[in-house]
């Protein structure tokens, strides 16, 4: 690493795939201030010193109300002068989140509609976004043959500074080798 | 994502794992400002506006001479409070690379020593991080089962805005699902 302090030069968003198993339904919302009404997944930017998995927990219950749970990092998007990020460089990423309910009580403010959609029906509109219906037939896939196929797990680590900590997110090693 | 503008709240670090196929080996380096001398793989710092892998590959070549293509992301950690970091967040991501050239002429400024060394050492020694001995098991494992299991390939996709494009990094789905 670079010996010199140099700035921060991304900002953090995060997406939260819920994924409900029994139903093969995940929950989507289309944007209140968008020109072009594309379901997506719940999400925003990450406050200062929160991790991922908090982040798409966050802003699920924001935006749509339904409680859920951490389970994997799912994908990484690298954009450069992204119109919303004023000159910063964005980094995205999408994970898979599990239900802890199902009522929906949507924020108004942020969100046109919200609805839990069969992941058969996201996976192949063309109402979304290339890297949510992209995410969907991931999720398709780790839904009929299993999510190891599609997860990275989060893994804490110490740091080799004392006393703290990191997440760590990559595919998983049989357990004989990890 | 939140509609009030908002500041850039981590720095992206890259590092590059390049492993030749045919010896076995990995290119690894031991910092020269570091209290404990540990092998890593080189990296560092990405530059405003550059990708993710264009930095893995760039900081290979500066620190170790080496010319070398990327292949894939292996893993990502995020940090806070990094000492480094000046009260950043960091993001610190591992490139799997592929070597062009194979000599080398390290930066004596930055590195004390400089070598390839056998994978199956790395995956096993205490002279390293627990990152680095992680990302060492990955790639063994790689290496010997084939690197689908461990890789997430980039793909480049059109952005919502018209002309701009991302990279997407996330597990391959079978080409009949893609």
């Amino acid at each position: 690493e670079s010996r010199l302090p140099r700035f921060a030069t991304h900002q953090v968003g995060v997406a939260g795939a819920v994924l409900d198993e029994a139903s093969g339904k995940v929950l989507v919302v289309q944007d209140k201030n968008k020109t072009k009404n594309a379901w997506k997944f719940p999400g925003g930017l990450s406050d200062p010193g929160e991790n991922i998995g908090d982040t798409a927990v966050r802003e699920v219950l924001e935006e749509t109300g339904v409680q859920a749970e951490f389970r994997s990092l799912l994908s990484i998007r690298q954009q450069h002068n992204h119109p919303g990020a004023f000159g910063m460089s964005d980094m995205y990423l999408i994970c898979r989140l599990r239900p802890l309910t199902f009522h929906i009580d949507f924020c108004t403010q942020e969100c046109l509609r919200c609805e839990w959609q069969p992941l058969v029906e996201l996976a192949c509109t063309d109402a979304t976004t290339p890297i949510t219906s992209r995410v969907a037939r991931l999720l398709l896939h780790g839904l009929r043959h299993g999510f190891h196929h599609i997860d990275l797990p989060a893994e804490q680590l110490p740091a080799v500074y004392s006393g703290m900590f990191y997440q760590l997110y990559h595919r998983a090693l049989p357990l004989t080798e990890a």
